[in-house]
Formats: C-alpha cells, sequence, structure tokens
C-alpha cells in the first residue's frame, strides 16, 4: 500500500517537474504572485485548521517550544505571503548560461543551469515550511513533495490548497507542489526508495530525523547534523572586537546552529581577555564548562576534559580551554567542529587567511559573529537549509543549490576521428 | 576484522587528506612530477607483477576484452606516466575565490573552493586507473582510497609503490593514495560505510558493481549506470551531417557509452533520409531494429515495439523510429533517455535551442556526434567518471568535480543586532 502510493506521488511530481523546468522567470514570479494572494485569501480556513492542530498537538501535550513553532496567526499567515512575494525578487538561476570553451575544431562548449527535478522536504512541527519550501522550489524550476510531521499535517494541508489553488489559475498540474497525505513512517520510508523520480531530499528538524532519513534514503540527502561553532580568539585579536563577538555569537540567541558553543583562547591573551569574558558572560547568565587550563578565571565553573568538547549546547552554555598556538586551535577545530562556522578574531591578516584556508568548515569568518552564517545573512536570499556535508553544497543553500549545470554542445557536423 | 580494516584505511587517509588541502598547484606539480618518473623507474617490476595478474586471469578464463584491460606493457607504462604529466598541465581549482557580494553591513562574502577530502574509487580490472585517479585526486587535493577489482589488485600495489616512493619523497604520508589491500566484498562494503571519514565514492565499471554499490552505500556516490543516447534528425536537418553523425555516432566506437543507440526521424523527412541511412549503416554492418513505421526501409530489420527502445546495444546495433513531431522526440527522449548525451540535427536555430532547454540530459548537443561526451573532449582535461545523476556533478567529471566550494565571510567586529 504504502509503497504503491509513494511510487504514484513520486511519478506524478516527476511528471510535473518537466512543466516547470521550462517556465520562464516571469511566468514562475506571476504564479509565485497569486500563490501569496491564495495565501491571504485563505487565511481563515487556513487558521481555523490550525486550531485543530493546535488542539490535537495540547492533548498530545506538544512541549511550549513545538505549539510555538505550529500556531499560526494573522501575523504568521501574513509572513507566509511576503515570504513568498520576497522570493519574486530573488534572480532565477535556471537558464544561466556560460562559454567554457570554442574548441579547436569548432565546437562550443557551454553550461547551462537547470532545475534538479524533483525536491522532498521531511520537517516537523512548521507549517510555514509547506509555503516556504514549495515556493522555493518552484522559482528553482523544482516539483517538491512535502512530507511534514504528525502535528501540522491539517495545517500544511490547508496551506496547499491554496499553493494548488494558484497553480491551477496558471494552468499548473497541483502535483508540482505536493503534500503527503499522512506522516505514516512506512509512508516516508517508501518515498526515500524512489531514486529514479526524487532527485534530493533535505530533511529539516532534529538529529533524530536526519539520522532517520540518512540511513534509509536510496536518494541523495542534505546533511546537517549540528552546528558546533567556535571562536579562536588569536594572540594579535582585537580583544574588544572579540568580546563582542563572544556575547552576540553566544547569547543574542542560543538555539539556532550558528551560535557559538566554545571559546579557544591563544594563551598569550587569556591574562588579558578571559577575566573579561568571564564577566560578560556571567552578566548573561552563560554557563561555562571550562579546560583545567582556564578554569581560575570563572568562578563556579565546571571542570571539563578536551576530549568531552564538541557538545552542541544550543542553551546559555558554553566550553572553554586556552590553546598554546595557532596549530592547536586549527586542530582542536578539526577534532571537534562540525563543518558549519567557525572564527577568527584576529588584527593579523596573514593569519587569518590562513586560517581560512586551513579550517574545513562550510563557513569560515574572520572578524565577525557566527550568527551571520545564514543564508539571508550571506545574501543568498531565503535559505532552504544547510549542508555540513560537501556534495553538491556546502553551507546555506539558497537556490541555486536547488540546480545544477549541463552541458550544452554546438557544432555544425563535426564527427570524432 | 573487515570493519576494523576499513575503519583504519578511512582514518588515515582522512589524516592524510589534511596534508594535501592546503599545498600549493607547484608544490603538487611537482610530486606529479616525481610519480610519473618514479613510474618510468619501476617499469620492470610492474610488468612482472602484472605478468602473474595475467597468468592467473588467463587460469580463470577471463575474458579477451577483460585481459586487454589488464595487459600494461612499455607503451601502457609510458601511457600512465605522460597521463600524470598531462595533469600537471591541467588548472588547479583549489583556492578560487570571487566575491559574491559586500553586504550594507560591510561584512564581505567570498566563495573559495576547496578538496573534497577523500575519493574512494571503486573499479574493476583496469590497473591504469590506479595512476590516473591517485593523480587526479592528489591534483585536486584530495586523499584517495582506491578498491581494485581482484583481477588486477597485484599490479595496482605495485603502481601504488612507486606513487608512495615520490610522496614520501615529497614529505607526503603514503596515505594520500591508498590501494585497499585485499578485494574482499566485505571490505568493500565496510568501506562504503565510512561516511565520517570519505566524502564521496565513485565506482568505475559495469551496471552491476554501481548497482551494488550504490544500494550499500552510507557515502554518496556518483552514479553512471548506462548511455542511451539519441539522435533526432529535425525536419529541418542538414541531411548530409545528419549521416555522417549517425554513422560516427553508432560506429566510431561502439562499446563506449556516448555511442548512439536510438534515432528518431522527423516524419517529414523520414523518405529523404531513412534511404540514405539504411545503405550507410547496412555497409557498416549494423543491426537495424525498426519500429514498424520505418521497417519498410531497412532489409531484414527485426521489427521492435516503441515500448522496446531504451536498450544499451554497446555493440552494432540501433533501434529507429519516426516521429510525427518535435515535441514527441522529446517525450521519447524523456522517457528512454538515460540523461548522458542527446544530440538534435537542425538547421534551424529556434529548434535547436528548444531542444537544448527542454530536453534534460548530462550533454545536449545540437550538430554534432555524441562521441564528443566526454571529458577530453569537451575541454576538462582528464576525466574522473561521468555523472548521470544531478547532484554535485552532472555529466564528465573533471578536476572542479572533485571540489566544492566553502563560504568565507570578513569583517572588521560586526556583531549581529
Amino acid at each position: 500500500m504504502s509503497e504503491q502510493l509513494a511510487t504514484e506521488i513520486s511519478q506524478r511530481a516527476a511528471k510535473a517537474a518537466r512543466a516547470v523546468a521550462t517556465l520562464s522567470e516571469e511566468q514562475k514570479n506571476s504564479v509565485l504572485k497569486k500563490m501569496a494572494n491564495a495565501i491571504r485569501q485563505h487565511k481563515n480556513t487556513i487558521l481555523q485548521v490550525n486550531k485543530q492542530d493546535l488542539e490535537a498537538g495540547k492533548e498530545k501535550g506538544l512541549s511550549d517550544a513545538m505549539m510555538d513553532r505550529l500556531q499560526l496567526d494573522d501575523d504568521r499567515i501574513e509572513g507566509m505571503a511576503t515570504a513568498i512575494e520576497e522570493i519574486i525578487e530573488l534572480q532565477d538561476p535556471v537558464g544561466e548560461r556560460y562559454l567554457v570553451e570554442e574548441r579547436p575544431n569548432g565546437l562550443k562548449i557551454e553550461k547551462m543551469r537547470i532545475p534538479l527535478g524533483v525536491i522532498a522536504m521531511i520537517y516537523e512541527a512548521r507549517p510555514n515550511v509547506t509555503a516556504d519550501a514549495g515556493a522555493l522550489c518552484f522559482k528553482s524550476g523544482n516539483a517538491v513533495i512535502l512530507r511534514c510531521g504528525r502535528e501540522a499535517i491539517e495545517s500544511s494541508k490547508a496551506i496547499a490548497v491554496a499553493l494548488h489553488e494558484a497553480l491551477e489559475e496558471s494552468g499548473l498540474p497541483k502535483d508540482v507542489i505536493t503534500v503527503v497525505p499522512t506522516p505514516d513512517r512506512d509512508l516516508m520510508k517508501e518515498l526515500l526508495q524512489q531514486k529514479d523520480y526524487i532527485d534530493l531530499v533535505i530533511p529539516r528538524g532534529g538529529e533524530g530525523l536526519i539520522h532517520y532519513v540518512s540511513d534509509n534514503s536510496k536518494i541523495p540527502v542534505i546533511q546537517h547534523y549540528k552546528g558546533v561553532c567556535h571562536l579562536y580568539v588569536d594572540k594579535d585579536a582585537d580583544l574588544d572586537k572579540a568580546l563582542a563577538i563572544l556575547i552576540n555569537g553566544k547569547t543574542q540567541r542560543t538555539g539556532v546552529c550558528n551560535a557559538l558553543e566554545a571559546l579557544l583562547v591563544h594563551s598569550d591573551v587569556a591574562d588579558d581577555f578571559l577575566p573579561r569574558a568571564a564577566k560578560a558572560l556571567a552578566e548573561k547568565n552563560v554557563t561555562v564548562h571550562a579546560a583545567k587550563d582556564s578554569i581560575k578565571f570563572f568562578d563556579g565553573a565546571d571542570e571539563i576534559a578536551v576530549e568531552d568538547f564538541g557538545e552542541e549546547y544550543l542553551a546559555l552554555e558554553i566550553a572553554v580551554r586556552t590553546v598554546t598556538d595557532f596549530d592547536q586551535a586549527v586542530e582542536h577545530i578539526q577534532q571537534f567542529g562540525s563543518g558549519h562556522t567557525e572564527v577568527i578574531i584576529t588584527e593579523n591578516d596573514k593569519t587569518a587567511e590562513q586560517f581560512i584556508r586551513e579550517v574545513d568548515s562550510a563557513v569560515t569568518m574572520a572578524n565577525a559573529s557566527s550568527r551571520f552564517s545564514d543564508g539571508g545573512q550571506l545574501g543568498l536570499g531565503a535559505e532552504i537549509g544547510i549542508s555540513t556535508s560537501k556534495l553538491h553544497a556546502y553551507g546555506p543553500m539558497g537556490l541555486q543549490a536547488l540546480t545544477t549545470e549541463k552541458f550544452v554542445v554546438t557544432g555544425n557536423g563535426q564527427t570524432r576521428d
């Protein structure tokens, strides 16, 4: 049953993908405009259905955070519509074309950007992902299969009704955006086998979900397990900048993957910097886990063994140690970093450059807060996900990450000798 | 046992990858020069060991084609050395860097090209892949794990001894290039689980091997099952060009994935073109499988049902049908093509452009032979593989496909509001 349904959904999406792949940017923008308006027009229905999801969530005893993610209101509905309108403003990467080379035999070799085909998004309780991901995949010429968690499924379906209205008004098949009808794990598992029809899977949610999807998928999966971001304060750091970036990275928002989780301080500046850091962190109620070398600077800190670094706290907690030199900092980051975002504070351009070259991380920063590591802040516009594995995309993914390039060869009758 | 060995090999490769990731192009080229020379110096040993592989192969009754792939001689050894020297000439993509945007807050956002890390190549009986893939992965700053089939394993190990000599002379760890010590399937299966250490798997060989690797890998796999390439002769085709390209694509070499396997002819030109095609194909002893609509043009052809198209003959055989219009041709290709290479012959630029936009294939061509669809002919230099799935790379893969891009963010103390 599940297998047949999964195949049917995927085949229909693959067929619909062909219909959107060759739409012009103008055509796509006009549909997006209709989608934004349809969301607004369906506001009352969406809110009503969302109320049912909320009531069911309450009965099931969902956490406050989960309930907050699930909840829609007038502002959030308007936010969804506005987000779609912002996607209209983003440049469509599909069709971008550049000359690679004219060959000696006269062949013109070009590359041309094309959609991936069918994207499957797997997410949990956020109904707005339905509109966001639907619109981003559409703008990049892809069909999308949205598999939303049990908690938000009715809200997602109500949002899909609005999006479908816009598609059908434009003469496009509804299958361009599919909300999977049930949140059964069996059906999800079968969808993950549809490698003939689905090109990419993007899971968004907790580590458990991402592991489950990676372990069960025959389709390539964008992996983003966690963000363990380090701040390395170099011996040539401007300590005022270091302090501001430490506090911003750790406390401006804590439950996010680009928050700082560890501080490494060059021993030459530890005596100057760590007392200031201790004071500022204490003022913000940050719990410090300090290595033996730096515990003396922190009142009431836990001692933490170096091998216990690498924790993603997602809370007002941070691990701290000193390092004897640059190489030790880089080595620590290679061992405990998660490939998400790593930051150095230094006024020495050579050291900054060396850090940027040597540290293997999707986003490598000098003298800026790790909190800038997201699609919007990096200028990508909306973000569909973040990849911390290197295949296809590395780091925050915008529209371009939903496309690929093909070769275009133009000749006038050439044959090969 | 296998699990432990696989983990050990992979961990050592991952460590070695860090040592090559930051080498300059000059440093890498100097090591490559040493590798080429070492191959020449080790010629006698390599040939001696290869003789043993050949004898074992003969006893096992390997096919002539397999024995040919396995066999080395003076010329082939020199060919391996020269191939490495040609890789020296290729531009190193690692470190390429471009400005994405200066943000309003002063942050400079760049992208920078970096190696993938560790590549695993899985191949069968061609010992020269050991040198080729070793050198290509090295030039792109990656470590490589080479898992070669039972037939060629001793020859591969002898080649690796030469490569290791060059690495060690240059102060680099041998683990930069590892030939897996045994061809056990168990060990291969365990290697395919090492997603924490290996970044990409490239299988090269028959469809069976590629399916096995895809089905058993937890690491992303470059997929290239087959090449079912079509030639579509449009109503506005120059029929002389069409004929030359048909014969070149089908007969210049048959056992390759960029050979033509099917011919589609617009019905407006069928009466002119198909008799000429029939004559030329007959002269080259090509067996024709013709659909009902075109069988009258071919003496002694099999009739083939349309649903039986899509065969990869890899021989002097071709399937032929007529189509009533452009859309039917594109539809046929979408249904039966393999995403490898598709060709249109037309003098109408608009039709050519429409074909290029609508046909979903890694290489889309107008008025040129499908046989040009390889890394060398497309100007990539050496080719490490071909991808017919769209993630990460689509089509022939050169050095750049062994790299990815990271974000580089440079600020002067910016924090996020």
